[in-house]
């Protein structure tokens, strides 16, 4: 048996998310794992890095899988690439060490959240971008990022309840570039809780309107409470990078 | 009677074109007329710069129109952006003289064309650019591009049948650029005939393939048939940059 590491680029936009549910249809799993079967022969179930949501893209989610197939890799990708739907790619196929698990071995994670700041929408970028019309302080913003890195209980910034898991995690960067009239946020860190970059984001805007003082982040870190943060932004914005191993 | 000018952007994947049919849902001058009746109670009809094909995209396409309304600019504006769909965005409504012509009055236009010219399909910029998976000669297609330059009869590359009509046009620029794994060539000019841009980027693809010679641009020019130009590459790479007044 090899074990086979696929970095796959996807449009959320008509999917439930990563994660394959009871309709395989609707899920980026789903779509692989039907066709790898019809590729090996092989009912497989795949190994992502984590799930992502409905709507949300990735330019680099990895996943692994187990086969007795003896296709070599640039066989396997041009397979994929003819009989996926043209919306999930499969950018690289690689065979990796038997030991190799895309969840458990992932060091670290990149996601870019896009936020569309004008006044006037854009017919290009609504899909992939969140539209904020209002004028943002982005050196507030700029600073209050600063709060977000380190190694902090971010259970406040996610949409879990209170859970026996840790929900303590390093975030190495954060930044904001802005683009034209793309503001671009990067989040780098070892591990993202559920919607945690999407609310994250949300606080960061709230900030920059001026609706939440940049206080905000330690009054949330010391209460825990998900109440205190800002909104959670939509998934459309929300790239996963990369998966660093 | 006020004398309207719009500058619109559209993502052309919805529409069957610019131009309103029978059925103006599927148009891009059918949902703007749409709107302009139910903001003004008016029944008008709005004046192109020019036609854009089924699937072509605009970052800035030109239209013109009379009305009797006493809005502003900025509330007509605000107007089209809440009501017309997503992919259709107002960006500038300006109050013209009364004897501004979209049509008549526009002194050149600049298209792009975008080429994904990768072994490896693009999720997400596969609506917005022709995938060529071949390795491209850039040098000779650039080389090709110079010959394109100055005043030619062009009906060889349009989709015209011979014409009374004059099929002279100027073209003062084709250049190409490569940016990561696209490439962006872009075209300007006095005017283009139907189908000109994307068959002087299939042309010029061609070229680059090493499937025909530069020379084949002369020839064109000298026999004005069609038969001999390249293939018409699809509608979804082609944008309407600008309309210059």
């Amino acid at each position: 048996m090899r074990n086979i590491k696929l970095t796959i680029e996807y449009d959320g936009k008509r999917y439930l998310g990563w994660q394959r549910l009871g309709d395989s249809e609707k899920t980026i799993q789903g779509k692989i794992e039907g066709v790898i079967a019809q590729m090996t022969g092989e009912t497989i179930e795949i190994i992502g890095s984590g799930r992502t949501d409905a709507g949300t893209h990735a330019r680099g989610q990895v996943a692994n899988f187990k086969t007795a197939s003896e296709m070599t890799p640039e066989e396997m990708q041009s397979f994929f690439n003819r009989y996926l739907p043209r919306d999930i790619v499969i950018k690289k196929v690689e065979t990796a060490s038997e030991r190799f698990h895309a969840r458990y071995n992932a060091q670290a994670k990149q996601y870019s959240y896009y936020v569309w700041n004008s006044e006037i929408p854009s017919a290009f970028n609504r899909n992939y971008s969140f539209h904020v019309p209002q004028t943002l302080d982005i050196e507030k913003m700029t600073q209050a990022c600063e709060k977000l890195i380190g190694t902090h209980d971010f259970i406040g910034f996610s949409a879990l309840k209170k859970t026996k898991k840790s929900t303590t995690r390093t975030v190495h960067q954060v930044s904001i570039q802005k683009e034209g009239e793309m503001l671009h946020f990067v989040f780098e860190g070892d591990g993202f809780l559920h919607k945690m970059v999407r609310i994250l984001t949300g606080t960061l805007i709230e900030i920059g309107l001026g609706k939440k003082d940049s206080t905000i982040i330690d009054e949330v870190f010391q209460s825990n409470t998900r109440k205190e943060a800002g909104e959670t932004v939509p998934a459309h914005g929300l790239f996963l990078d990369e998966v660093i191993y």
